[in-house]
Parts: structure tokens; sequence; C-alpha cells
């Protein structure tokens, strides 16, 4: 089955905005087994629009638009859907009163121009929006069936899960459950990783599983499609898989579906009531800032120190005699400090000690040198890390928080990951 | 003329990778007064890519390929470049030269398959690449010229603005120069702003300066795109225009063109030997992580605190009598305090309540306290910012920074801006 998007709007096609909306609705549709031959953009123009939907409707077996279902006069979609499916448009009366009663709800009158949203062409399938007013729709252009869908990303990703992608699916044959299964991993480049997890696929041999990756530095992640007649066939099928992943991948294994690292961190805290001090110079507050915002962690961050000077980084957590340099005992000698100091049950010190360049190139490194302390233990570990200023900065800010996630867990702080030299 | 771009590559067409290259393509076009008209996606296929081409040659006068030059079985674009021109694939002896010379000076030998990278459709015109070993080139199919890039953003980036675009410009007959001057401010909505500036591109009667804006929360870029003859010139044309948007955004400017409100902040603390204490709770140590990783940072931070409770972070700076609740004198008391403990010139304290809301909805606000305390003054402000949780902590960071800014140049910090209640 061959599938398209068209992506409209002036903002995206001048690039006033990056198109992401394109992408999630691609993987969200690669994470069904659904994949993309063509994407088009067009400005909000009646004759590129037009043009648009007439090459996509010889093509294509399935079209999805996204944006111009507004109320402005540069909405133009349902009118240019009209024109290419050779139809006129109605008022849809059944999402006006949906509107009206939107509006309602928030003690507030409907705009007049808001009745536009509702006109729809003659014989239009309406596609519910929940959660807007702009209303989805399907057409038949050419040989293609075209799937409206609104700009707004939390609108659009509600209607492609709820009533675009299972239409596809029905339209392509595969009648079948879609289950999607993630693994966020730390220190494995994807390449490896593709490595590790080589004959994972084959494991399910009917090919309903299939493995795939997106990397987004310094996080790689791990994604298992499995198909079959119900969700019960498919949890019985991926089990062993995901049970062989998890044993390949052993420790770096940091999170799993829409956990996070940070989350992971937290509530590894909350466990045992433990509270946590963090210590950084050249990462100046990133460690601290992806957990300390979160709900629960006014409980659990009891405080974060930033200094770029080791004396005054010293100071700052009274450790009287000052490391010569940044190692391994520095920074356990910094985070035993910082703990006693503050009183927190656990301390996690990054310390990074960066090249002394004037520019910063891609051979541009740093050492990164990190501990973990308690009353009564102290891990650390040390790593040299080069590629660049920003790549080192976030290589730190991730290493630290795994380090600290692996000591909570209870696994080794130090072993070998692929982006250290 | 009109323009089209196409973007190669399975990663940009799956979604893997979000296609940031377009819309930087497309707004750098609109910087020098160019505008797209359509955009096309196809992965790496060489029927997709041959259609792709010949749509667009039929359709456009220039269109911009990028991706698909290296050196991978799965670059097709010198291929399908040469089959859509209806030509072979010829050996460019120079830019094998080229290549070698780049490996050797890296002391690596050039591996046989970069070979391919060399090859260009018969006829080509070679677009340099200083920084990689994709050789760029342009081609006519059908009616357009076709100008091929790299997929790598910075060899895409310097191609564009040093041999495309001059190529563009030439080619639409607009033998002129053309300039972009930029400001960046923070506290007025783009709808405000574009009132505030009404009448102002009619200073410039002949339609030589447009002015447009991009929108990223919590800043806003505005633009002034000129064009004239020359450079002298338009700086003329430009000089009155420019006076006038500084003087009707007035303290607003955060800063201009390639600066940036962290970079404007540690060169002001700069000037003076300043250095600077930071004191945060809720936005987790990202006002510290704006400025103390950048260059020079780490002589002008000195510290940055972060603590979710008022108890710990008044112990944090020895401040001995713990506020009862969060208002501007709590703010100027944490800022006098993290001043005299850690012997900063300056110390900011950003101080925010957040709603005790379980679920993050729109209607999820803040009040954030801000104070700026040196030896012998302090100044303060109170905001009241709704629309999420994210929306309050990014707002408190940039409100944060930016009444730094105004305080270090010596302008009132609580003007009244568009994003509070």
């Amino acid at each position: 089955m061959r599938i398209e998007v068209i992506c409209t709007g002036d903002e995206v096609l001048t690039g006033k905005i990056v198109n992401s909306n394109f992408s999630y609705i691609s993987q969200k549709l690669e994470d069904f087994g659904l994949s993309l031959t063509w994407e088009t953009t067009v400005g909000d123009d009646r004759d590129e629009l037009l043009l648009a939907f007439q090459l996509a409707g010889q093509r294509a077996d399935a079209v999805i638009v996204n944006g111009g279902l507004g109320p402005t006069v540069d909405d133009l979609s349902q009118e240019i859907a009209a024109k290419a499916a050779g139809v006129g448009l109605e008022l849809n009366e059944a999402w006006m009163t949906t509107m009206e009663a939107f509006f309602a709800k928030r003690l507030r009158q409907m705009p007049p121009n808001n009745k536009k949203q509702a006109m729809l062409p003659v014989g239009a399938e309406v596609l519910d929006n929940p959660i807007g007013t702009a209303c989805g729709f399907a057409v038949t252009i050419g040989r293609a069936r075209f799937y409206f869908t609104p700009g707004v990303p939390r609108e659009m990703r509600k209607m492609l899960e709820e009533q675009i992608i299972p239409r596809l699916l029905a339209k392509s044959g595969q009648q079948t459950a879609v289950f999607l299964k993630r693994f966020h991993s730390y220190g494995i480049g994807e390449s490896h990783a593709d490595t590790l997890l080589d004959g994972v696929e084959a494991m399910a041999p009917d090919g309903s599983v299939k493995l795939g990756f997106r990397a987004h530095y310094p996080q790689l992640e791990t994604k298992l499609t499995a198909r079959g007649p119900d969700m019960n066939e498919i949890r019985a099928r991926l089990a062993p898989i995901e049970a062989e992943v998890r044993k390949r991948y052993g420790n770096f294994i940091m999170a799993e579906d829409d956990a996070t690292l940070e989350g992971v961190v937290l509530a590894e805290l909350a466990k045992t009531k433990a509270t946590l001090a963090i210590v950084e110079d050249f990462t100046a507050g990133q460690i601290c800032a992806r957990v300390a915002h979160l709900p629960g962690a006014e409980k659990l961050v009891r405080r974060g120190v930033v200094a770029r000077d080791m004396t005054e980084l010293c100071n700052a957590v009274q450790l009287l005699h000052v490391p010569q340099g940044i190692d391994k005992e520095a920074a356990e000698a910094v985070a035993r400090a910082a703990r006693e100091h503050t009183g927190a049950t656990h301390a996690l010190a990054a310390l990074i000690e960066i090249d002394n360049a004037a520019a910063d190139r891609i051979e541009f490194a740093g050492t990164v040198c990190l501990a973990i302390a308690t009353a009564d233990k102290v891990a650390s570990r040390r790593s040299r890390v080069v590629g660049g200023r920003d790549w080192v900065r976030l290589g730190a800010v991730e290493m630290g928080l795994d380090c600290l996630r692996r000591f909570l867990q209870g696994l080794p702080v130090d072993e070998r990951i692929d982006f250290e030299k």
C-alpha cells in the first residue's frame, strides 16, 4: 500500500516552524508497520494545494494531509479537498453542534468564522477530534483515500492514533493488532546495538517482530514492533524476545517504554526515601536541571551546586583540602563532602577537565570524572569523551545521570561505553 | 522565479530525524528575499527519486536537492541526477585530487568507495564543499537548474550560502545585495510586535525592506530583510529603520544579530569584572545552565545553587531568617544572602511558587519572584505566568536572565510583559 503525506501551511513551507508533525506521523506509522513513500509540503495557496492533492491522488492508495482546517481565511483544506474530489461543500450539522458545545463548556460564544470548520466536502467521512474545533475528515481523490488532520500537534496525534491508523491497517489488509516495545539505553552506539541484537528478529520466525533504532545522542532507543491476531498472542510472541534484548543489553537499559532515565533515578531514590545532592562544574547545572523540576523531585533533590572553579566548588561543599586537578579521587572527595555538608543520603559529583583549546573543533575533548557517595560507600568512574564542546557536555550529563542510576540499582558504574576514547 | 526543494533519504522520510535542514534552507532563502513554492521528501529509492526530479524539473526554475551525495550504496543523487538529465556519469579528476588531499591532511588513506563521490553527471558544474568529501554540483533537468547539496548540516549550510544563494540571486535577476538585520526580544508577543512596528516597512518607500517575525517561546526574533544595489546603500536605507525599531521596542531588545541573551549578560559582567551567583528553585538549575558552560563563564559565574525547599535554599546561602512563603522580599533576602555568602558582586535569586495542582493543564500557573542584589542595590519583580508547567518554567528562566540583563544595563527590571497575567 502506497501512503503519502502532504503538509500544508506557509509557516511550515517558509521554515518558520520545523516540521516535527511530519516526523511524528512517519515514525508512528512505522511503529505500526506502515511505511511512507512520499511527502509534499506546500503553502496556503489554492493552486499549489490542488496540484499536490491531484498528484498524490494519482500515485497513492492513502494520503494523510496535515494542516489547513482552522477557522481563518488562509485555512483552505476543506475547500480544495472538495474541488479536487469534484464535489461541493456542505454544512455538517453534527459538527456545528459539537463546536457549540465545545465553546459553551468554556463559557464562551462561538465566533461566527468557526462555522467554516463545519463545512465539509459532500460525502466526507468525519474523523473525530475530541479536543479541538477542527473537524478531521476523509474523502476520495483520484485513486487515493485522503485523511485530513489538524495542524495542532496534540489534536493531530490523537486523530492519527485513534482514527487514521486503524483505517490504514484495515485498508492494508492487516487486520491484526500491533504493539510497540521500546528500550532506552546510553553507551551503546547504533551500529554496535545492531550487531549486539543480531538474530533477535529471527526469534519470531514468521517475521511478526521488527527491530528498529532511533539514535538521539546521547541516548539510543531500540524498538520492537510486533504484530499478531490479538494482544495476548503478541505478548506471548514478544516475551522471549524482550527477555533476550534485556539479556544482551544487560546493564545498559536505563528505562523502557514511556519511562525516562531521570524518572528512573527519582523512582529509585523514592524507594528508599533517599535524598540527593549534585555538584557540577562544566555541565553547569544541566544534570540538576534534568531531574530537579520534575513532580516529586521537591522531596528527593536536596541541593544542586555549580561552580566552574575548583576552589569555589570546594568552598561550596566545605571541602577544606582542595584537590590539585581533576581525577577520580577528586570527584570522590567532592561527593563525600557534598553529602556531609548537605545532609543528603547520596551525592553525585561530576567534574570535567576540558581541553584548553581556543577553537571548538570536532577533536575537542574532555575528561569526565564522576563519583557517587553515600554514608558508607563511594563509586567513581573516569572517561575521556571526544567530539566538540557540546558533545562532551551532553555526554557528561547523560553519563552522570546513568552512573547514578547504576549505583542506585546496585550495578557497576564503570562499564566501558562506545562514546569514550 | 519558482524554487523547490527536494529532501532525500530514508532517515528523513521515516521520521528518524526531524527535517531541520529543510527549515534552515527555507528560512535562509527568505532572508535573501527568495521564496520556496514546494518541498518534496523521498527516500533512498531510484524510482521515487527519478519521479521527484522529473516532476520538479517540469514545474520549477530552480531546485535545491539535499542529501544522497555520500560514499555508500544508498546515496543515489548523482546517479539519478544523471539519468534525469539524460547524461552519463564521469569521474571529476579535480574532486578526486581534493578528496585525496582531504584524507592526506588527516593522515588517513582514502577508502576506495569514496571515489563514488567524484562521479558527477557529464557537464555538471561543481559547487565547492571546502569542509567535506561530498561534492556539490549543478545540472539542468527539464526546465529547472538543480543544485545538489550534502545532507551534513554544516556542509549544506556553507554551500547554500556561498555557492547556491548567489547563483539564485543572479538567476532571479536580483543583481542586488541583500542584508538581514535581526533583533531578539523577550516579553512582546508576535501580534503585539506586529502592531508596535506598524509602518516601519513603509519607511523604505520602494519596498526594499521587509519585516518578518519568528517566535520561539519565550523569545521573539524580528527580522528586517533589506535589498539595494550595494551594501553601502543598504546600510544607509536600514539605519533610520533600525533606529525606529530600537525606539519602539525600547528596553525589550535583548540582543541583535548573532548575539544571545546569555552572551550579552556575560559581556556586561565582564565589562566591570563582576561575578555572579545564581539561586534557583523550580527552574532547577536551568538559568545557571544557560550561562555557566559558555567560554569565559569560568571567570564570571562564581556559583549556582539549586534547592526545591525554602529552608534548604536558605541553608545553602546561609540566610538565617527563612522567609515564610515566596514574594519579592523573600527573593531580595535570598539574593542578598547569596551575594554575601559567595562573595560574588552580583546575585540573582529566582523563586517560583507553582500551583499545587495534580494535573499539568494549560491553566497551570506559577508566581515568579526575581531579585538581583549587589553590595549597595537590590532590584526585584513579581510576575504571574500561566500556561502549563513547562511554559511557566521556561518563562521564568528567560525572565530571570532578562532581568539580570536589564539590571546590568541600568534599565528597569519590572516592565510589564505580554506573557504575564
